[in-house]
């Protein structure tokens, strides 16, 4: 619950913060916490005892390296391409605020594609940026391309979120491509779930010869350090240039970058449960759509997470929360994702409980 | 050294951002590192044996507390205050800078008091906040309370600095005072050096009466965690809300929150360390104090660092780098600071080397 701000405060406040809607991610303490997208599986035993040993030994009283060098060469030889090309935030917020701290700003027009993740269009108008919404097909939640590449002909930045959160599809590469084509400004691809998407549906491939494309992964999500914060962006220099000088010099602790270092020199332990996250995403959307009689409904997810429409969603996700202390994300009041929520794929036997509560839930109400 | 920025990214880069002149600590590595205010002692074997154990209990795969809720108590125990009136920032950049976005921005005046600490002036102007210089007194660094005042009577924000950095000097607390009913916004009493500074120098006694006060300390210093990146301001309940509405939620790591959970509950271990730096910097200044045949000045200091004018200062710099591996902070080229450096305390080892060095430079001049 945010504090009350008095009168007096508000009075002497910038106005975009005071009109500020800020991101609440509703959390509550639950037994099953499928509501934030994180690895419900935990870090591989090895590899965090690893981490433990790196950071026994990092030294606390020295300022870190501004710009994660160790870290930022490590990342850059796992993309194939220069450290200059790579930057890495205090999580990926860090690097979409600064993106629009250098692009946006009064006067500047970020396109948004909503229904979409919300801290987008939250930090925008933070600095004063126009948002210019281009709606999803309500169906199937794709964009007119045509529409799309009409509205980045004059925009500062357009973000593209694939898989998208909350909705899980992917925008497709041959889109981006044109989009950076069509746009003056920097196209943003927000990959931050690509680990669980199929082979090929990066944005990637396209930075060479894109030097307005700047593509955002994190740590967060696949690689279990949600709670490190370490997010990273890959684009030309001279972008990576510009995110760096309005960055806070030294955003990126210590023990994050040690603990960071760890994880992608080890990455290839995390593979066996990203490979089970998208074998349990598929069982996990066959449980639900078992419910279609109750009226569940699941989108297609290219993510660790599926969207799921379901009769009086809200009630439910209260339901689950309150009886069941299974925590899952509501979007019922999204304008397009009406009785929407959103499922964290999380462990076979998580998954198994939330299908059942849901079940459950919905069957009394028959 | 900065990345260039081709024209092409300037042209669509925020005209606040494109001129910008970023912060940068000129670091090199060097064997005794005298230039950034850190704590060199390191911090004290026990607490650091039971930061490992926290940080090896962390799980990171789950996003932080946006709050830092355990963190936020001890602080608000520690100082007296109610959890409302504290909020922990990703070192104290983040807050600061948070200030400025939420209560800086076009139309609104901060009045800064050069020479002091340069991010304010730079946090300000990125986000295109007018700045109004109330410039110190160029023998003593005093401000004039009058001129401050008046300043102060339109302001979005003041900043007084205490001890000031890099000068070392204070702002008496009967003048935050006077400026906290003359001003309509929001005054900062920035205290990341207060650990070592006389008893009583504090503005804290006056947040009861001065709903408008806000005062910000780090760990970065005194507690040795500089690395880390954990700053925390206790303010009103409501200009805490302020901050906390324009904050990127989870800036706050989960092992910055554990490490400094165990270095605020086992503080008092950091006392003796603290009183030999006190104890140094007289041992320090008293050192310099005797190169005065050479032209050496040393201002008095409230902080763990000096302020050393002295006969072609900048190349004084370069030669303690290049020929002793010595790192001291250069100033000489700051208005107001002419041929002048800051030289951390350090151990009595680095301190005696860093008195010697220089005696053997500019000897060598003469």
């Amino acid at each position: 619950m945010a504090q009350q701000i008095s009168q007096a405060v508000r009075a002497v406040m910038r106005p975009s913060a005071v009109s500020l809607e800020p991101y609440d991610p509703s959390f509550s303490p639950c037994r099953v916490n499928l509501s934030a997208n994180e690895n419900t599986y935990g870090m591989p035993a090895e590899v965090r005892d690893h981490v433990s040993q790196a950071l026994a030994q990092v030294a606390t009283n020295r300022y870190p390296k501004p710009m994660s060098d160790e870290l930022r060469a490590q990342i850059a030889e796992w993309h194939g391409v220069m450290p200059e090309q790579v930057i890495v935030g205090n999580g990926g917020d860090e690097l979409l605020f600064n993106l629009f701290l250098a692009f946006g700003g009064s006067g500047h027009t970020m396109v948004d594609c909503p229904p979409t993740f919300s801290v987008y269009r939250l930090y925008a108008e933070l600095v004063e940026t126009t948002v210019r919404d281009v709606r999803r097909n309500p169906e199937d939640f794709s964009i007119d391309p045509d529409e799309l590449v009409k509205a980045a002909t004059d925009a500062s930045i357009v973000v593209l979120t694939s898989p998208n959160n909350p909705t899980g599809n992917l925008v497709p590469t041959e889109l981006v491509a044109r989009v950076c084509e069509a746009c003056p400004g920097v196209v943003l691809a927000d990959e931050a779930y690509g680990e669980f998407s199929a082979a090929g549906s990066s944005a990637e491939p396209l930075l060479s010869g894109h030097p307005n494309l700047v593509v955002l992964h994190t740590l967060s999500k696949a690689y279990c350090m949600a709670g490190a914060r370490v997010g990273y962006l890959l684009g030309s220099p001279s972008v990576i240039g510009a995110l760096s000088a309005v960055r806070q010099p030294y955003s990126v602790n210590v023990l994050s970058q040690a603990a960071a270092s760890v994880v992608v020199s080890e990455r290839e332990a995390f593979e066996p449960t990203i490979a089970r996250i998208v074998s349990e995403r598929s069982r996990l959307a066959g449980g639900l759509s078992s419910l279609e009689r109750l009226g569940v409904r699941v989108w297609p997810s290219e993510a660790n997470f599926l969207l799921v429409r379901m009769p009086d969603a809200h009630r439910v996700r209260c339901l689950l929360r309150d009886e069941h202390s299974i925590l899952v994300r509501d979007f019922s009041s999204t304008p397009g994702l009406r009785d929407c929520l959103r499922v964290t794929v999380g462990t076979p036997a998580e998954n198994d409980e939330v299908v059942s509560a849901i079940s459950q839930i919905l069957s009394r109400e028959d």
